[in-house]
């Protein structure tokens, strides 16, 4: 029912909107009349909206009621437009029959005769609806010329605002992007989601056309861009959305402004409630639009909110989905990083998986460099010489204890913070991570589907099989095994 | 912000509903006016409902509009009750920094303190309030052996209708209903979703508190119980609900149906759209609801509508939601007996995935028995004496022509409606079917995400590694390699 969407143009006074509603009576279980009585145009007049009603079939009607509507000045308009589904059907018209299904050979044959439209050919088209569109194609033509002219026009006279214009639609990121990044993130051991909040700062002046908000989460969210203004009714001149709590509209919102060419948008909210988006989100994945999710309070270590808001099953079912990339970051670096690979990659969007806690800053071995994070998973430790062939993998706030762990244990440990990006590395640079024949175990606080592709069928996952608990996440940490001496052991009997 | 339920419980008349609407102006974000403006009791009035207005600190004003909103016969009542977040803060109220974070102990005092009340103790209960509660507490007694008392009369004089309360109440399923659902699945190639339907007549001959619907797709989601009815406004004797294109308020539903400890509800969509209804089902699968959800056109081979429509990452993200138990059945035998597993528990939800398109009736070898189906896996066909340690796992519709390569290789095939149940059998069960150092392959028409937990990190699984296509079930199957030619040869490559 679009319900979010339509309390925010409402709200924001969006009065370039013309909504037309098929108004048939029909759904597919029979009329709607089954299941639905709502007074329509009251629920959008409840909303802010200019509301008008027509037949739908009556274009003198339509046209009129779509010059009122674009006349409302800052208010949307609703065309109620009362249509018959399968108009002029003799057996279908009004009936759920022609909803899901076409009409048939026959049915079509008799709907023209009743018409009094020509039966053959097939797909007749009258000669003045050829004139018509040759007609319209030459005005529009020369409309589009005229536009042309004036653009020119505007750019001769305004070269800074042409060169903004420029740079929103250059998509392509500004060259050094990563290492400004990495370097906004800083080296102070924070939660990632304040670690996100200070490299969106740096992003958005390097970025123009990155605009976002939150689903009312913000301050927890940490995705307000400082002195950037709101985005309010009349005020668009601003950078950050309100959304309210409508995770599905931002989502959807999200991907009208990506698809606008100029803008690069985010959305935040908890990564539990990224299940109200996630139709959006498959749809920025299937159209490849560049949209970043901030997702933070990202496992049961969000502690007293309990069970509902603790994420298990949300880091799997978004890695299910084509084609969207998900970033666990451990770190200020690895923020910096997947922050820069999301604002890099133009062809689909990226989640942000982000703690709520305060995670350590990370030490890396001599070799590492920062690039080696667009590999999805790097060496953090080296195992001793001698050491048994074995890995431990982590993502975010579970590589710190793992990573100890192996120290202590003498061998390798990874740290994953996109495991798409990283599988879809050539298998030279996987075995140079995963040594061929080294047994893989992986610390990860949430369910484990899908990471028995690295550790096999027996192989060891440190993860949750249920459901999370209340409490705070010190003690959750003890009550689902993740501290890191109980790491440690369940990695040393591994090891045998 | 509730609006499909708020829809359908004006639409049905739900007069026993009373909605107190906590108008406190304040979001996380700021206050509420950032991103919502609209007329709240405008749009309730839209949906059929009775509203009124109340000060939410007047108790003497809440009342009386509590006692109005009961009188209001058969519309549902919402009562805005303007509040002040933190009422009596003198630093606090109004403002949003009490909306997700406590006082703290010197706002409490000084909140005390402004009001006129004790300092100490902490927690401070005035005699009053004690003698109020003992006194309500002997009435409320005496009320509840009053309905005791009435309700033993009432099952003395409608001996029928008692028994008829005691079927509801009771939880356990009749004796004979995975025998009883077996059969009535009959022997026929039908869609699994059409045998769901035939299965589902038998159910609730079986079971008299079996009730539900579809999310307006019922003559798709063969969700309809014959001559059972449509629940309407004061129309709810019947069984058939028909929730309108409402996924989301259809699963919040069918959870409190199944709190009711008398009914046990079952909603229909199409698997795709399960992502609308996800939160709802995890709340299912969080408090351990008997809930079934059927949801149909489980695959790309749903055809024409395309990308859109067709299921990629469903499977795997609905696995991944712990205590739900997830069900893609073959045929009719596997159909019948994931309808009668589904309802046989008690202590969570199931999803059963059905396939738009015909699949064929399997062949089963002599060995074979009903019951293996409870095991989540079984052998369909056996392997040849001396035939390689391999082999192949399907599920649904890629199931028969796993098996016909199967049998032509000489290889196992082992049909796996529900790998969940699988993993859960002992360690002995599963050996069983899968032998221990046998080479294991999946063949699943959706993403693989899950499946190396059985075939180990290089092994093979047939699946979709990216979004559908619109085009005839008979093309897609070429186009993504799952005929049974294309099938064979992977096998036959696999094997070597």
């Amino acid at each position: 029912m679009a319900a979010e969407a339509a309390s925010l143009a409402g709200h924001l006074r969006l009065g370039n909107l013309i909504f037309l509603y098929d108004d048939n009576h029909i759904s597919i279980e029979g009329p709607t009349a089954l299941a639905f009585s709502e007074d329509v145009p009251r629920r959008f007049e409840a909303c802010g909206w200019w509301v008008t009603r027509a037949d739908g079939h009556d274009r003198e009607a339509v046209s009129r009621s779509l010059e009122q509507a674009a006349a409302q000045g800052d208010r949307p308009a609703l065309i109620c437009a009362r249509t018959h589904i399968g108009f002029g059907s003799p057996a279908k018209q009004d009936r759920e029959s022609c909803h899901g299904a076409p009409l048939g050979a026959d049915e079509v044959r008799a709907t023209k005769a009743a018409r009094g439209w020509p039966l053959e050919p097939a797909f007749h088209v009258p000669p003045e609806v050829r004139r018509l569109l040759e007609h319209r194609k030459a005005e529009r033509a020369a409309a589009s010329r005229a536009w042309d002219e004036r653009f020119a026009a505007w750019r001769a006279r305004n070269p800074d605002r042409a060169a903004l214009w420029d740079r929103l639609h250059t998509a392509a990121p500004p060259a050094g992007l990563f290492e400004e990044l990495v370097a906004a993130a800083g080296h102070e051991a924070q939660a990632t989601r304040a670690l996100s909040g200070k490299v969106l700062q740096r992003a958005a002046a390097l970025l123009p056309g990155l605009v976002g908000g939150s689903a009312d989460l913000g301050p927890s969210n940490n995705t307000e861009l400082k002195g950037a203004g709101s985005v309010g009714p009349g005020s668009f001149g601003a950078r950050n959305l309100h959304f309210g709590v409508r995770e599905h509209a931002m989502g959807a919102i999200m991907n009208g402004l990506a698809l606008s060419g100029a803008l690069v948008p985010y959305g935040g909210t908890f990564l539990v409630f990224a299940d109200y988006m996630r139709p959006a989100m498959r749809m920025a994945a299937l159209m490849g639009l560049r949209a970043v999710y901030v997702l933070t309070h990202d496992s049961i270590f969000l502690g007293e909110d309990g069970p509902t808001h603790q994420p298990i099953e949300h880091l799997a079912s978004l890695r299910a989905i084509p084609n969207l990339r998900v970033f666990r970051p451990a770190d200020p670096l690895e923020t910096g990083a997947a922050w820069a690979l999301a604002l890099e990659r133009l062809d689909g969007p990226t989640a942000l998986v982000l703690s709520r806690q305060k995670l350590p800053v990370l030490e890396r071995p001599a070799a590492f460099q920062p690039e080696h994070v667009r590999r999805g998973g790097y060496v953090l430790v080296e195992e001793r010489p001698g050491a048994p062939a074995a890995v431990v993998v982590a993502t975010g706030s579970e590589v710190a204890p793992a990573a100890a762990a192996a120290r202590a244990l003498g061998i390798r440990a990874v740290s994953m913070p996109s495991v798409e990006l990283f599988l879809a590395q050539p298998a030279g640079e996987r075995a140079a991570v995963l040594p061929p024949g080294a047994r893989v175990a992986v610390v990860e606080a949430s369910r484990d589907l899908g990471w028995h592709r690295l550790v096999g069928p027996d192989g060891l996952v440190v993860g949750m099989q249920g459901f999370g608990a209340s409490g705070p996440a010190e003690a959750l940490a003890e009550h689902f095994g993740f501290t890191q001496a109980q790491i440690h052991a369940r990695l040393a009997a591994w090891l045998g």
